[in-house]
């Protein structure tokens, strides 16, 4: 069965095209520095939105055409939706994709139901992967859908969950080791609270601290490799969750002893719901070496909640791939965590958006890196922070002042040198100038 | 001079009283949980608010009426305005006040100007503080209204700025001992960055931890045992300030080695500002063991900057002396962080505000203390986790089983236990019936 | 069949009470500025999400246990779960409730499967409220969970949605009309666009004012004399609403000549979406005669989505019954559009969440009739504006004075008289007061 | 004297240019739409923030250096301060300025003192306007930042501030005129609330109605023809201002038969302080013949209040412009209501800034323009909407059918005609395509 079968595979035609089933910018080969795009950008396509998401909302029912699906819950029709999928990937030229367990397969009657659906459908993601070439970036537990986690997963109050998240959790490695998955992601949607009132948070995140350190264990023992990751967010569903942004997942690592196993996978969408910028998150999760992997979409800051669309800014990619070239991204990538609106509801429009989402990073790419090149950033900031290269400011770095030192010497100068202008609107306009250039 | 000639020592007349200026729940001596409201409570009184500011705004100047005050930068000014501050303290009966080195003496010409006027003024403040016994809760120094501070203090990218900042410490710490304040604290609102393009996050955090080092090492040198506290915002006046919520600035001092030396201010309107409620960061200090101290004030949850306003919500207070008394706060205090709105320009405004805080937190106090003895919340939560207390629960609490244990016995079970109702609205209602019930 | 076996009759035990099945504050016959409390109130149940609702989340499944309900979407499931509404009803003792069609009958296969649905089920409705006395407060219809109504329904792109949208009002409207409906509420929330790209808001607001101008006819020629009334919201699901506040509302019912017809029912949680506090938009809506009827919930303002709950706050039901009691509410009511939490799946919590909302408005209006009765606000705010009952100010009210009578005037004068102090914290310390006092 | 000895006119370079100094898209003779670039932007520059904006914020002092100002509130300097003003709009080549009373001329003691400044100062502003050719937009009354106005000005609870306000406008619409100004605004940060215990909105509403009709008489009189405008702003520094959105300010027109007087001066950060987009408010505006003019500037959408920040986002000025060749906006104009940050201080960044948004503002039109020439849009929209060009969309619109007529249609048809993909997606690539491609 085909799902697309008007769609040729999507090929690079650059800028000037009309052909909005084409790249503008996305061209695969092309070595920006010293990688190619496809090597440097890692596209993933994410299973749930674009092969399980059904376009509901809290106020209506699912809008999609998915003319492959038959809307079951059946191990088959989990079998051929996975082709299609492939078929997408081929099609669109992505080197990844990433799922939750739970899309890929029907959940069963009983746990070892479950995992035997999952071990069938696995079956074909194996061969799909194998005859397309596509890869695992990264598998994931579904521990928040089933009403068993309402009060969460690794932090419920019910131990029996715990056990069964725990179980859910063995498996899922299981299975994205298999299927060779270079990273594991824990995006604990229902590890928080709703009320105070009837929570106990410490020992809510002892126990999380507690099935982290498990995984890790029992990755060690079954071989895998793949970096784990916690994919930070601070509330919806829940009203708060502990892995807020990046500052409260990084402070929760440092005190469970499991900074030298965890990195994050920051979502743009998840940053600003936060109240951070997406590069923000970026440049703090990387100068603390926990910078893993993106998920690459884009929200409406005027909205409230998580709208997930696809990324369509070149300022947003921009400043995006600045962070990623200075930290790197590999054995992370750039998956599109985003979603088709409910209006845009045929099959072409994941194209349309993948397109989009694809080309908005790659021109992003070429913008940073020509900034780069002319070091048009970098100078400046070098030459702002100056007063730290020798003087007073390298005895200050250099931890050979007190502030006795520091009082003696500001006494006999009674002033301190004049500031310099911070230029935000001239860089500003630097940044557009590169925009232009590209 | 008397600044307040027609107001008498505000006395307790209980919640039937129809007079303004009296206290209606503020019982000094009353006990609550074994202590005196007092020394319980350990209301602060902040100086720059109430007696520093003017009433101006973005887009409009100082309204306020301060009949004692003659608007010159003068230390004749700053120690006249002293008196009349310490008239109000007496007056309202609290027991502290706090205050910033540029709030209390005029900014001098020169560092050592300002350091000798900082002195003689300091004389009147012990004066005073000798001959009414107010005693000082914290100090500060304001480093970040002078333009020299435009980027930052310790996190400036100008080395001298930087030494200015050390010395301007070094002596707010010396006058801060001087006056027997039992904390110092450090809020830093330039401490952060207005635009990343022109930003190096990591070498100016470095730097702010070196500065945090050496105030470590000098209250060492000169035998200050107060306790060290950082105020988080995330917000206001800077861009994105680093000290953004609680789990930013405990993340900080890990990381830097801080956290034995360092415990969080924890003020309302900054916690809200960063999206958490304030009982969330209260909560998460606390069980990092680093709750210290609160600024009491409450802000507008439709406004987006800090209108720090005078606390007078009893589920506010209610919430914040649940975790008060669950942690203790000593050597912290309650600090009205709050100012006037501009158009509450007369003195007796100052009465009416502080009145009103201090009596709806003392009505939180009997709400929260009576929650307590009746355990009406820890009963609730106590049963709630309690399938942690035994059986497989106990077992992942003590750490004697992995993920393979875990399988095996859900594998076995095939679905977990059933969840119980969480009973949030139920919980909202008992937190009324205890309002009531005060 | 019963819902609530365990259940008896809620009843009034008075504030001491600690059965929480019991009621505190509400005391159905208490006289309250001359009228019951029950009259004066309206206590509506919506049936969508006490009935309908199933805890489900754009991250989880249903939740909700509702042993009446075998989850089929057939007719005879609809009619007994109306029984079982009306047995909670009654045992909660509301007077009214309030319902979409398609939440009482399940949609057909067409259009006229669908209306015969609901003149089936409707027979129930009709036989339940004659045998318990509880009335309709207001039908409406779903015009937004079916995909047809993605793009809107009044205002759609597709002329046939349109059509489609007026034969199913047409008939809710009908039905309404047999059941005693005393109002037919208009809730947007499909009106209004995702994007402006491919947006004619002009056409879509002409085709609004169209659809309104016809139900304003339809209605009178089947004499249905019940207030129409439109709900703001201002997004979610959509981008943007048109029907966004009131003030977005009342100008279009200007500007199509609808102003005759048509009153708004506010919610909370929408006002503060749209960034007006409850008070603001009843204020505004009131004023202008334009105040129909109440929504009553609460948000979470921390979360940027509609969390529609309960309402446990008696600042909040107190402001919201100091305008209600000034422009007076029937034929509108206080409907709870309100939903348990997910976590709260037991058929008791929709007592425990009921109750807690009727005991906190009941309670807010007794706050607030008693602020009324001493003047406690009035009297202040009558002071603060007398300049303008004499002298300059009388004349500028009557239109006695033009720009240069005021120019003379002022010129000669040469500064305004002094202002007062608003005196802010002074009545939210009032408001205090008589809380403490009920 | 010079204030900018150092820069000559900025021109027009072209794209390519690395001279931050030249516009790279800003060419004032370049012909779009048939008009001169000049003609359709008519940009203004806001003489406030840039010659007295100091730098300031609620918690810093004054940072800008200005050599040319001697910080003195004298007339004098006023009028050095004016040349400098005219100096930079003819080296910027702006067409346009915009200004208020007391920014241009000191407050006297007495309002005939301050009137008398006015006229000295606009002596200065009248001789510069015809030695330079530079012309004034709009002029408006500063009725905020004196204290007189802290309870508003026409919606004071002071009949004397009342009295006060209309004499200033009375003076600010005569310089106004004089000056040969193309509009006048009313911008009203103290017009509403902090607080509605203390507040009678009805009768402010009407005193503000007043007060405009009382300017549209006075402007008759005088033979003032220019545009009346209000500017919307939400919030900042009021709690609540009456004006908070475009819808919010026509409805108040339409209430007081002031919409033949009255059009709107749409700001975008006051825009997304309200929660809509700047597209949003145009659209809105102009569809209903209410578009009067634009401050051009930018939020951020994180910070919660008015940044006022220079616009360089092309997606930003894309979206203004396309709305803006929809419309036409003279006789208003884009004015840089921006302020620079308080960090970048020197005179050269005044350049900096304003060369940026002129730019994107160019760059924005020449984006729009092509997208308006192909179409791109319309076609797409105009397609969506076709089913209401003839058959049953016909009838609707043409109102030759009712609810009956409908129902009949749709029972007869059973279903509705499928619906299209909104095609969102697809959309936001063609705006890049667009960008891509000037
Ligand atoms: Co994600
Ligand atoms: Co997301
Ligand atoms: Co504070
Ligand atoms: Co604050
Ligand atoms: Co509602
Ligand atoms: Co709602
Ligand atoms: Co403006
Ligand atoms: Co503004």
């Amino acid at each position: 069965m085909t799902g697309f079968p008007d769609i040729k595979k999507i090929s690079y035609e650059g800028p000037q095209s009309d052909n909005p089933l084409a790249f503008r910018w996305y061209n695969p080969d092309e070595v920006v520095e010293g990688q190619t795009m496809k090597d440097l950008l890692r596209f993933t396509v994410c299973y749930w939105h674009s092969f399980r998401g059904a376009g509901s909302d809290p106020f209506g029912g699912a809008t999609m055409q998915r003319p492959w699906d038959d809307g079951s819950e059946s191990v088959d029709n989990a079998c051929k939706r996975a082709s299609v999928a492939f078929e997408f990937f081929e099609k669109l030229g992505v080197p990844y994709y990433a799922f939750h367990d739970r899309d890929i397969a029907p959940e069963g009657a009983t746990l070892s139901e479950s995992n035997a659906n999952l071990d069938q459908v696995a079956d074909v993601f194996e061969a799909e992967q194998k005859r397309t070439g596509v890869k695992l970036l990264w598998g994931t537990a579904n521990m928040f859908s089933n009403p068993r986690f309402m009060h969460g997963a690794a932090t419920t109050c019910n131990a029996d969950v715990f056990a069964y998240a725990a179980a859910q959790v063995k498996k899922a490695l299981e299975v994205t080791h298999r299927l060779g998955g270079e990273n594991y992601v824990f995006w604990g949607g229902r590890e928080g609270y709703q009320n105070l009132y009837n929570t106990d948070m410490k020992r809510e995140l002892d126990h999380l601290a507690k099935f982290f350190h498990m995984a890790v264990d029992y990755a060690k023992e079954i071989g895998f490799k793949g970096q784990f990751l916690i994919e930070p967010k601070p509330k919806e569903p829940t009203k708060h969750q502990y892995d807020s942004d990046a500052a409260a997942c990084i402070n929760f690592l440092r005190a469970y002893d499991l900074m030298d196993h965890f990195k994050l996978n920051i979502e743009t969408n998840h940053a600003t719901l936060a109240g951070h910028t997406m590069m923000h998150e970026l440049e703090y999760a990387g100068m603390q070496d926990a910078l893993g992997s993106i998920d690459a979409n884009t929200g409406d800051l005027l909205l409230g909640w998580d709208t997930d669309q696809f990324p369509t800014d070149y300022y947003l990619t921009t400043q995006i791939m600045l962070v990623i070239l200075k930290y790197g991204l590999a054995p992370g990538g750039v998956n599109f965590d985003a979603k088709l609106r409910r209006e845009s509801f045929e099959p072409i429009d994941l194209f349309h958006a993948h397109i989009g989402g694809m080309d908005t990073f790659a021109k992003g790419l070429k913008i940073a890196a020509l900034i780069r090149a002319d070091k048009a950033l970098d100078r400046f900031v070098a030459d702002r922070y100056s007063s730290f290269d020798s003087g007073i400011g390298e005895k200050i770095e250099k931890g050979t002042v007190n502030f006795k030192d520091l009082e003696t010497y500001m006494l006999d100068k009674g002033e301190a040198a004049a500031n310099s202008s911070g230029r935000q609107e001239m860089l500003e306009n630097v940044i557009n100038r590169y925009l232009d250039r590209v």
